[in-house]
């Protein structure tokens, strides 16, 4: 930690002319030996006009992406059955008794808190929402909910809103990033995480001071939680990891404001985050050029509605049936040719049993890919579990693949190789499955 | 997990005459290779009439106990602000909108999430809730505030009061255990373990089946959070902590009720909690004979208004000095011969900012224990910084101790070495602290 990065802590003179000639940097002096608070620090204080105006774009686009991902969830059972528990705990909302904050499923409104734990379980449910490869975290569905929910209560400006949403991205792909592989193997980094950028977007919005954003960081990632062990089962966790994120994180801020405190080194303290969920974090990772690195800019869109870690497969397939002029009649065995982390979360389902499991089954992603060239919503919806699908699912294997492993998670590299039933092979490639910012939805 | 106790699922025949002849063992056949659903069955389906009457005696002592603990969290700031933060996300609450459940420190209504909420943070910031030694968990913070907001929200009667709360003691007492020591070094148990017994507490409550009782677990296992870290800043987390486990629990079990699925193997399972937080985990211990073993009675009261790592030394240094008859003010050093979880949980303290970590620093402890012969709310809220108290504090040192170590977690010894200004060295020693169960309170 004793890298020195631009950063600034103190009020700018009036008469610095820094902001004009570099107005993306605004640190400026030594970084501390203290990465949480940093990090904190850095939420707190980042000012709209100091974040590039391709970056603001690229914010509005993640928003416009997860409104529809939001309301993708309305009738979803995990996701109604949370918004009638919510409704039952603050049955008093209204805009008369605080409800001020959109379930967007419903349109009702209630107070931010349920807002943002209703629209966080809702906007997860589709699995096409966004993702940050480096950091296997997806910001959109535990940043915007907060946004969102605390704009609505206090009248907040689009600017606000935007730079509040950024403070999330940023903070929760640094935390993603630091928590490391050994975390993810186990834990739902947009759970755990997704805690901390929720507080550190609803620190902003509040105009929350350092300390009391560093407090919130404290009270935010001593409740992360989120483990895959749920994926096995087709159980309904996935939401309510995200939908208790975004809440936990309000709820962390709203604490913070009111001076409740917070452990100070929850990331990188003897008894934080990584000392109980991590075997290689990298504090460095929390401080990672702040304020020059702009982390929400290379988040990725999801083309296809399934896991992510399922994306770069699909797409090499569809690559080499286009260019071999394939069928999925054609093809006798796919073997996908994966990283890790694809096993680790992908391996624990065979046969899928519901819509959401078998979005996390690369069988049978790569058999709607195959069948209908997309594995969109309505193509899960429609027969994840139809008769082709269920035979194109069996003829895929994963096999763990040492390149793809060492590029990853910088780079999500697609491999398959593809037997005819006439025998011959073909292999099929892509380095940017279709999302990323290098190969980005039209 | 080959081993086999007696455990019954099915329905009892009516001519089954095992009830009368054995009143407390109520399982009779083998167990599962899945712990999580013997454990969950056992929750689901306890009955009154099968947990001994002693067991029942002790329960309706740790809820008066408990209740005593509540209230003594009125006033405190960590405790006001959850509350303050609970009437903004609820504003609508009192008796016509749901507000069932009371909050025992303003004796207003909310409903039973909120409720659960305020007196879990509560009922732990005294420092003078119960403690179970074996498995180093707190259980009345999490079990009681649940019970009490389901049962009235219910009608519930006392007997299925009690029934729930030896449902959450019996369990969470169990998963405590079987998450180890390696767990305890940097996860608060009674968060963590916490959650899954608030769960199995509203879960009986609720009348829910095993199978629904297993989803509370998962839902309730997969947000199952609560590190140390926040010791060494003298921050707010304990009190969020047991707030928010006796919260998530309740909500896992409420959300079970409606259908919403978990994992089923979130203690144990490859990707559970074990997995993420643990590395010396025994699956076996949650199952340890089930109905025949009650562990709700081996709970213990808290004498000192103190951190329990700190009472055998407390008490051994008492014996001392009633035995040698010595005053404070003879003392010129004091080693607290202790366990590593002593040393990991205290250690984080050197100099108290305020009363409540104060209680987590052995010098103060052992301070007011020598100057008042107890180290109650009164004295740490008096004086824990008094000049007297502060000058005993910087006499006094941790040792580790192998003896200690060796019985710890199932016996606490205390033992002190005391050198007196003149020279002379004793030693201090208790087998069992005050407020054991076999030293218990009058």
């Amino acid at each position: 930690m004793q890298r020195r990065c631009r950063y600034r802590r103190a009020a700018r003179s009036e008469h610095d002319l820094t902001p004009l000639l570099f107005p993306f940097i605004h640190f400026s002096t030594t970084m501390t030996d203290h990465p949480s608070l940093d990090l904190a620090t850095f939420a707190a204080q980042l000012r709209f006009d100091t974040i590039p105006p391709d970056v603001v774009e690229r914010t509005v686009n993640l928003y416009v992406d997860w409104l529809g991902s939001a309301l993708a969830g309305k009738g979803a059972r995990p996701v109604e059955t949370i918004a009638a528990f919510a409704r039952r705990a603050a049955p008093g909302h209204g805009v008369g008794a605080g409800g001020v904050a959109e379930v967007l499923i419903d349109r009702t409104r209630t107070t931010p808190y349920f807002a943002a734990m209703v629209n966080g379980a809702a906007s997860h449910f589709a699995e096409q929402d966004d993702v940050h490869n480096g950091s296997v975290f997806h910001p959109a569905t535990v940043v915007f909910p907060v946004a969102l929910a605390l704009a609505q209560a206090r009248g907040a400006s689009g600017r606000d809103f935007i730079t509040a949403a950024v403070a999330g991205y940023e903070t929760g792909i640094r935390v993603g990033e630091f928590l490391g592989r050994s975390h993810y193997k186990v834990f739902h980094t947009t759970g755990t995480a997704g805690t901390v950028a929720a507080a550190a977007t609803a620190g902003r919005l509040l105009g929350l001071s350092p300390q009391q954003m560093l407090d919130a960081f404290g009270s935010a990632g001593t409740q992360a939680s989120g483990l895959w062990e749920f994926l096995r089962d087709a159980a309904d966790s996935k939401q309510l990891h995200t939908g208790m994120a975004a809440a936990n994180g309000l709820m962390a801020a709203e604490l913070a404001a009111d001076g409740f405190r917070g452990a100070t080194r929850i990331l990188e303290g003897a008894q934080g985050m990584a000392a109980g969920m991590s075997s290689d974090a990298d504090p460095a990772r929390l401080v990672d050029r702040l304020g020059e690195r702009w982390a929400t800019a290379e988040t990725s869109f999801k083309y296809h509605a399934s896991c992510r870690h399922s994306h770069p497969a699909a797409d090499a397939l569809l690559a080499v049936m286009g260019r071999e002029r394939l069928g999925a009649s054609d093809i006798a065995r796919v073997t996908a040719h994966v990283h890790q982390a694809a096993l680790d979360v992908l391996g624990a389902v065979v046969v899928p049993r519901t819509v959401h499991q078998a979005k996390f089954n690369m069988g049978t992603v790569l058999g709607l890919v195959a069948l209908h060239g997309y594995a969109g919503v309505n193509e899960f919806e429609g027969g994840f579990d139809a008769a082709p699908v269920a035979a194109f699912r069996d003829k895929v294997e994963m096999a763990y693949d040492d390149e793809v492993e060492r590029a990853y998670p910088a780079r999500w590299i697609g491999k398959v190789t593809v037997t005819t039933h006439d025998g011959r092979r073909y292999a099929g490639r892509v380095d940017e499955p279709k999302g990323d910012p290098g190969n980005t939805l039209a």
